[in-house]
């Protein structure tokens, strides 16, 4: 914690020699602010004239230069009058000020060379002691509006990097250029999973033959691993009449983001951004018994957000994402049994990529509780049961205290990628909200009308969104199971088609994802291109293999296992496949 | 032929004879139109005071009373003032009479005994003998507009049934009653397997986990039977911006039932009606070689149309509807081979559920080349391939000359059900309009662009008719492979709990889909539910049965096979199961 202050420290330093800088090189530009950021730092400028990249260069020698002189800072309070004297000719200044006023509070300088600018502290003690040598750089410029509001004048961002130390710096630009070789959406085209057309739509995404196989194989997973607990598949159309978010308040809630519909008869419908709603409607069908319950309903299915095109991005922010959705309708006492059920599905599929999962316990604020449906009572009990099943599995866990949904505490999951970024994933919601709204119930052994719970459970949460980072973790390079080819069968000429062929019969015949490559290449370049498309196995035939009936099994980092015959090979990936390692 | 034409006579005499027995009971009528149709014959009246169903005996019998005096039609052509005389108090005959004289035809009267009608002949010529006894009967009232325009007057039309016979009428009476028993919205509630939900919407069904597994079921009896043509699947978004219809001519040409959305900021989109124009673009993503080709994608996703209200009908006619679609994009000189693939897919899936196939071949009517999109050449060409598909297969066909869609020939497939009763179902259609607007083409030898084709093809076209059409040929007794439940359990006592349970998890454990009945009632009431909900079989289990580890395994024809030990159950199921008998 105390790295991290001093880390915040020497990132506004480096902002306000930054600005220092700037002002002795371009006199004329007018300073705005500059904050401390999670990676370094920025700052905001208006210039006279354009600069470009390349001057950064000039920028950050003035800076080195200036540094030396930096060996602390001083700070004034000043009156109204002073300060506005002093900003006189920069209104972006000027508007802060008045701001600050408006506020009542004191206003001061700070000052560290012949630099002085409005703030208000949080500095290193000494700059050029504090600031470890090559732990920061300029990185880039951007375009920001003023306040972040369209309607003010373009400014010109300057963005640093700054870490502790010099190896902190280098480690952040490696992850960094890791992350764009990984990038979902170059990794994407070039293994062929998804495209998107102009004619469709930004946001869109039309999946291919490898991206539709591999969508299914992730789905058909998470559905084998809840079909063991029960849950049954459920279908449901993509749109629903008004009405049916009237009542369960989605209307009024996604309103911006619903793509609506008006019919020919002139009755307004939407499209679907959730799926509870409209498997409430499957539950309220008929009368359940107590005996009858849990009802569990699974579906996967497409979710429709009206997202504005500039928050569009590859996979990960889309308008059309297939939910991995299912909801569990049970009783109070059911909850806790069917929450380890869902924990034990998320931890089963987790683990098998080699995600590292961080749970967080959202609970409800009890000093604020006309944020919430329900009672204290209520809430209390559910999050009992969510706390007892974090007992039971005796984890550390994120206290996440007003950080529940207004109808239900949750159990929220972060994964940890091979690059050790964390994403939001699944989450576990209790929901005492949408029965109420819905009434639905079940017959108790009293015989009277008792009020059920819903659990939320989606796994992947969005197949889409899970994808990208999945991409990302592995770097494309999916596991054997989950390659949309698995092997290659390279033949070294013409002569060992025929043996290649039967090859790869024998291994479809098996279900195994082979593909052969016939072409009039040279086996230097067929082994080449099995790499780039980063499929897991592949056999070379030769003459001396098409003798033996003895095969090597290469692997993509380069292991082979030499003399198999063809059996042992589909042994061997069958088992591979089966176990999913 | 020659039957047909005489019972369209009978038909049409029976229509006069409602007529005369309506205007001698009640005078004040005004008579309208009385045509025959498929099954018997109506006429729309204007009575003064409303009929009910009641009063039809009434008229029935006035008919039986007349009929004697009716042994012969004579007929005279009359002028304009003479028959605006004869019916100047009935409107609607003098509308008739204008349209007529409109067209320049001449007006005839046809009599037969004391009632005389407008008409243009085609009676039977001895009425009296004629018609047979008993062949015929008055059926029901219903409302109908004039002319059939909701803005022109309500009236009363009377149905009458009419057949060559006695028998024949039983018949048909009798299949009408068996249809009646066998309505999917009625079967498709009692088994569970579908609903429908105020808040989401007519013509939006809602499928139950029974009713998803089934549609599982037949969507992956349809994948297997494709995949084994090398098939892929692929996945697309329901909608679409504008442009993707105004490039496919979708846009013009389904403006009715297209449900447009307009997105928050201000773009028009379209829920798909169909896949075609999608999967062009995921065709469209790469550059092809002939060597790739054919591509085949096959796609069961949901389309969308904005049916009128007044025209849903359970799931036989839904605003949404889930294709199982696939579309082949091949040269010229595939064709052939595609479609043979094709037929056999629908064969073998048909085949399966017991419904004979009667195949149309819809070329198109050269006489008429504007209402086509492409050259004399091509047409004659790809109508060809098709002929020489028919003739290799070596069937009948019916010739369907002029019934080509605008963009290109077509096999259509019908399948009489068990009622006897004719459905569209599959079709094979080439398209050469496509791949045109979209330029699809592959490179070919010669290092040229080459224009493509397309071949759409559905299995069951929409997976909700074809439930409702299989519901109806089954009357809801689905084969063992498609049954929801495919065996119960049934101990005879508590006692005998233990060992049930442990065949019932015998039988999930080799996914055979077991129910076991645990509740506390008589063996005679839970074999009565198991026949009642149409499960194929089922399994007593009493103290002899526990003791001996041999059970008898009865189907719901009562049929029963003694003395056997689980696995011998087991693998009879399993065997039926895969051979989808």
């Amino acid at each position: 914690m105390k790295n991290q202050e001093n880390l915040a420290k020497i990132r506004h330093t480096l902002a306000h020699l930054l600005a220092a800088a700037v002002l002795e090189i371009y006199p004329n530009t007018k300073n705005t602010i500059g904050p401390a950021i999670d990676t370094g730092f920025y700052y905001d400028f208006e210039f006279e004239t354009p600069i470009t990249e390349d001057d950064l260069k000039k920028i950050y020698k003035k800076m080195l230069q200036i540094l030396p002189n930096w060996t602390g800072f001083t700070h004034k309070e000043v009156s109204p009058s002073e300060v506005r004297e002093y900003f006189k000719n920069n209104p972006y200044k000027l508007e802060l000020i008045d701001e600050i006023l408006e506020k009542g509070e004191k206003i001061t300088l700070y000052t560290s060379g012949n630099f002085t600018d409005l703030c208000r502290g949080g500095h290193s003690e000494n700059p050029n002691k504090d600031i470890a040598k090559d732990s920061w750089k300029l990185d880039r410029i951007a375009g920001a509006y003023w306040r972040g509001d369209e309607k003010n004048k373009m400014l010109t961002r300057i963005y640093g990097l700054a870490f502790e130390s010099e190896d902190a710096l280098k480690d952040y630009k490696n992850q960094k250029e890791e992350a764009q070789k990984r990038d979902h959406k170059k990794l994407g085209h070039e293994l062929d999973l998804f495209t998107f057309s102009e004619l469709v739509g930004p946001g869109l995404p039309l999946w291919t033959p490898k991206g539709t196989l591999v969508r299914n194989l992730l789905d058909d997973f998470v559905w084998s691993l809840r079909k063991e607990y029960g849950y049954e598949k459920v279908e449901i159309p993509h749109i629903t009449k008004k009405d049916l978010y009237e009542k369960s308040g989605h209307w009024e809630k996604f309103k911006d983001e619903l793509f609506r519909i008006q019919t020919r008869e002139g009755h307004e419908f939407a499209m679907k951004p959730m799926n509870c709603p409209h498997h409430t409607q499957i539950y309220a069908r008929r009368m359940w018994s107590y005996r009858d319950l849990p009802q569990k309903y699974a579906n996967t299915t497409t979710c429709y957000r009206d997202e504005q095109s500039g928050e569009l991005a590859g996979l990960s922010r889309v308008r059309a994402f297939a939910q991995d959705d299912a909801h569990v309708f049970c009783r109070l006492s059911q909850i806790k049994e069917e929450v380890l059920n869902i924990w034990d599905i998320i931890h089963k599929f987790y683990g098998v990529f080699g995600f590292s999962l961080i749970v967080r316990l959202s609970t409800h604020d009890p000093k604020q509780m006309n944020k919430y449906l329900g009672s204290e009572e209520t809430w209390q009990k559910s999050e009992k049961m969510l706390a007892e099943v974090l007992k039971e599995k005796d984890i550390e866990y994120i206290d996440g205290l007003g950080e529940a949904a207004f109808y239900g505490p949750k159990l929220d999951f972060m994964a940890k990628d091979s690059l050790g970024r964390e994403w939001q994933i699944a989450t576990i919601q209790l929901d005492m909200n949408m029965p109420e709204r819905f009434d639905l119930f079940c017959i108790n052994e009293k015989n009277e009308q008792e009020r059920i719970v819903m659990i939320h459970a989606a796994i992947m949460g969005s197949i889409e969104r899970f994808l990208a980072i999945l991409i990302e973790h592995t770097a494309g390079i999916f596991p054997l199971w989950l390659s949309p080819i698995q092997i290659k069968i390279l033949p070294i000429s013409e002569k060992q088609n025929d043996k290649a062929l039967e090859i790869h019969n024998e291994l479809l015949k098996n279900d195994i994802r082979s593909e052969i490559d016939l072409e009039n290449n040279s086996l230097g370049k067929k082994i080449r291109t099995v790499k780039q498309t980063k499929i897991p196995y592949y056999i070379v035939i030769g003459e001396k293999e098409t003798e033996s009936n003895k095969f090597g099994l290469e692997n993509r980092s380069g292991d082979k296992e030499e003399g198999l015959d063809i059996d042992k090979i589909v042994e061997k990936l069958i088992g591979e496949i089966k176990t999913k390692s």
